[in-house]
């Protein structure tokens, strides 16, 4: 078997693979990657369990053959190697790769043992992967990483007429973004890290999703990805969702983002980062206190609303958390002291609960 | 007293201010920062005690007074500021800290209980800033972080006529740069961590040298800085330079560096990242083997001597690090297999070990 391939193309490929397929494992079956060959290119495959994930790298080939390599170690050597092609051969247990001035000799795994990975054909739903991207992307932050229910590890998939939710929440805060997309009303639970690497792999073109048993696949031009699903009932989010506004303020969210870091440095992490927020007269007046000094910052808003002043706390960090997928104005909702607050542009919504007075 | 300063002179005085003193200690008093304060600026003051700095930085002062202030917690809430200018106001135990928008009041502590810091005004020597901090920076690799001997944890500064030189060596391999200056002689050896800070804050312009006892006094335009010497013998490293070169190469020292980059991939970690370097016929064959393969590089060198081909080994760490502060041709002088081997360009050389056959 003969391979000409380019060496951007291959390390892309291998830089994806590497992400998922583990570097280290009690079984060194799941740190190889298995190379599938036809006259087209090289399909490059590899699971941790949680993903599995199989990327196309086109290449002109001669006899085509699978074949099983160490995944870094290969990603490692291609990445690392001059000039714009690579040449890869098979010789007995080993495959050689070939390119100016170079010549690795990699030992081969065994192919049988490899864990089978199955891509479906059939599609269920087709969305715009970069919509798709930009809403898992802008809602994760919400997820916790270490929460004692698995269902707040994940990100919820919504299907609420023309349009798709993704939701996620820690209970202590909701974010979510809607975008435009038809389903069959299914919903599904993602876990965070893996929705992680479909915003990593989705660029642009449709995703196609495929419903599997506890399983969804994603498909775009490029890859395949299957994703173990989160079992459970997602809370029921829509309650903590104030529906009665009392006041809202509107700002740029990169103004407000810069003066809650600027008063977040003398806040007491023993007490929840906690910022208190004073808005009345177009102002929010932020405060911060901790065990070396307070800061003040004072910024102009648009203000308006039936109550004419409100003063509340959040934690800063989930205040930040809840503005870095913001571009352009904020809009926050108040619906008063005690209860949940909205930060919203646009599709997107963040909904955190308020520090006790 | 108030002081009106721009941001940017004051963040920048910080910034250096921060990497000295430590943000914990079991001593608080060493995490703070000293304010002297005179007509035409405010002078930084802290130590880690390895390293005393002062810095000075001008300002608009109307009734100077000193002050102490947390170091970490002031240098953060100066750079998070908006506006160019900041304005500090003493007000009963509190500095007051305002900029655009902002109102910080930090707490400030006890100015009799700070550690007393001088730096003696007399000059014993006189060196170019850049060309100090070029040799230090250029050696730095090649002491060892936690070597049994102390002396091995330090560069020594040698005056050798009109040249001084900073050499460094771990016991396996020697580092030096010589760069034009004279001097009364005396050697120093300083810790390589205090030698990070002088090639951090030494920009142009004159280094001015003050020996006291155990202490070497560094005096720019725009820091001082006290720097605790090591005590001891530095090994006669002039006794591993070989003198007999019976083989030399000639290559970009940029070329050298990937490829050993690219076969010390498979190179064995446990057996000291090995690579093989066989020179002859005017190329440089570089070999490396590890579990999983073997991996060949092929380089072109312009080769010279009595001996037409040699064979050695290197560890690819130390190969990589003594080439890092080459920039164009590195050449290669080679005394034989098992003998030490010079990588040089110019002023600097490194001495390398070789690993056995």
């Amino acid at each position: 078997m003969q391979i000409r391939v380019t060496r951007k193309a291959l390390s892309e490929g291998l830089a994806l693979m590497e992400r998922v397929i583990p570097s280290r494992s009690s079984n060194p079956l799941l740190t190889t990657l298995k190379v599938d060959v036809t006259d087209a290119g090289l399909t490059l495959s590899g699971t941790n369990l949680e993903l599995d994930l199989s990327c196309f790298v086109p290449a002109e080939v001669r006899n085509p053959q699978p074949f099983i390599v160490p995944a870094h170690l290969f990603a490692q050597v291609v990445r690392n190697l001059g000039g714009e092609l690579v040449e890869l051969e098979r010789t007995g247990q080993e495959i050689t790769v070939r390119a100016s001035g170079s010549d690795f000799k990699l030992q081969t795994g065994d192919l049988g043992a490899f864990p089978p990975l199955r891509f479906p054909d059939e599609t269920h739903l087709s969305l715009d992967a970069a919509e798709l991207a930009r809403a898992l992307g802008s809602v994760r932050y919400a997820a916790s990483n270490e929460a004692f229910q698995a269902v707040f590890r994940g990100i919820k998939l919504e299907h609420r007429g023309d349009l798709v939710r993704a939701v996620a929440s820690d209970g202590y805060r909701v974010a979510l973004r809607d975008f435009p997309g038809s389903g069959d009303g299914r919903t599904l639970i993602i876990p965070a890290r893996s929705a992680d690497e479909l915003v990593r792999v989705l660029k642009d073109g449709q995703a196609r999703l495929t419903y599997g048993p506890g399983l969804l696949t994603v498909t775009t031009d490029r890859v395949r990805m299957n994703v173990k699903l989160l079992d459970g009932d997602f809370p029921d989010y829509e309650r903590v969702i104030p529906r009665e506004i009392k006041l809202q303020f509107t700002v740029p969210a990169s103004v407000l983002q810069d003066a809650v870091s600027r008063v977040a440095v003398l806040a007491d992490k023993n007490a929840n980062n906690r910022v208190e927020f004073l808005v009345s007269g177009g102002t929010v007046r932020l405060t911060a206190e901790g065990d070396y000094g307070r800061g003040h910052d004072t910024l102009a808003v648009e203000q308006s609303g039936s109550q004419p002043a409100m003063s509340l706390a959040f934690n800063a960090r989930h205040v930040l958390d809840a503005l870095a997928p913001i571009e352009g104005d904020v809009q926050v909702s108040l619906s008063g002291s005690t209860t949940p607050a909205i930060f919203q542009s646009g599709d997107y919504q963040a909904v955190l609960v308020t520090l006790r007075v």
